[in-house]
């Protein structure tokens, strides 16, 4: 499936085959492709929980306000992300020249030490893009899929284990569709969101 | 080109022919694409600033910590987000029912309104996600890019006039390669990034 095609199926689907299950094999491969997206520095905040278990996923719907379809989803990706993933700047770069490992290191640290608001931004940039990557995957390999924000931070933590300190970027939940969505709500106009040269210039196309 | 094709082909490429000049079609093509990315809410929090005037990519170079394939890409997308897009809200779901739109007004003022994490978060994470999509838009119409978080935000912001109150989640730099990138980094094992069922749990294909 081409990129275009892939991009126009890929719906955020809410109505997902209760029956189906996704076998470790698929969910692999979509995960392999997943993480060819990029992180800043390699420094590959993301960890993924994925969730097939049926208790497992009635408690994340719980967590994600009831949500229906975290019920019926054959997984729910959990992306986690770590805002200080800088500090294992060594083994990220551990392929590489002691000489570039170490200037990355240093330069890694530099740039993230102290600074809250950008370790709390590259975790979230990270996981968003990898969470594209995924449902992209997931798309090709037959899936559909939901990205979701809205549950509850803490109570997922808590239900998939992950530390305190970690942040779950978004639910993904992945799965076959029991009914086509329904169009596309309202979409701004290209020549809107795309300017040229300045965010005052010519819209692009306009 | 297929989604893993373009997946494996998409490399965070650092040198562009600058003599390269990228038209308005394909520009348009790619962000018409990149733009089928969801956003939370279908909030669309994003624009972007299409850069490819040679003046202002040397301005954005000089933003951006010198890096000479800033100067070189056949363009530069600033991808702006607006973490108040929330109050956009009526206007993103202008195209459905006057019951819809009014509950789901209701509930993105409830959810956003005076958490300014949140809304960060948000601005960043639809951000990125589209921004995944346009490098993938960008590989099927035979570009390379280098998405980029190395620059001085409020540099960038001025260079391109972008307001002062929203976020430049990333530069984008699209372009044709010159030379092929070293090799893929060092990567975690999959069996380590992704955990079945808990964060503790068994690795996918452990």
């Amino acid at each position: 499936m081409d990129v275009r095609a892939a991009l126009f199926r890929r719906r955020s689907i809410k109505a997902f085959d209760p029956d189906h299950e996704i076998g470790e094999a698929v969910l692999r491969e979509i995960m392999a492709l997943a993480l060819l997206a990029p992180s800043s520095y390699n420094l590959q905040h993301w960890r993924f929980v994925a969730v097939t278990d049926r208790g497992q996923k009635q408690r994340l719907k719980e967590a994600a306000w009831g949500q229906e379809h975290v019920g019926q989803a054959s997984a729910v990706i959990v992306v986690c992300a770590d805002p200080r993933a800088h500090l294992q700047a060594e083994r990220c770069w551990s392929a590489s020249s002691p000489e570039t490992r170490a200037r990355l290191a240093a330069r890694i640290r530099n740039l993230y030490d102290g600074d809250e608001r950008l370790q709390r931004d590259e975790a979230v940039r990270s996981g968003a893009l990898v969470s594209m990557a995924l449902m992209l995957a997931a798309t090709e390999a037959g899936y559909d899929s939901c990205p979701l924000i809205g549950f509850e931070p803490g109570r997922v933590a808590q239900v998939v284990e992950m530390p305190g300190d970690w942040i779950a970027v978004m639910l993904v939940a992945l799965g076959k569709r029991t009914r086509e969505p329904a169009p596309k709500p309202y979409q701004i106009p290209l020549e809107e969101v795309v300017k040229l040269q300045s965010f005052k210039g010519r819209g692009l196309g306009a």
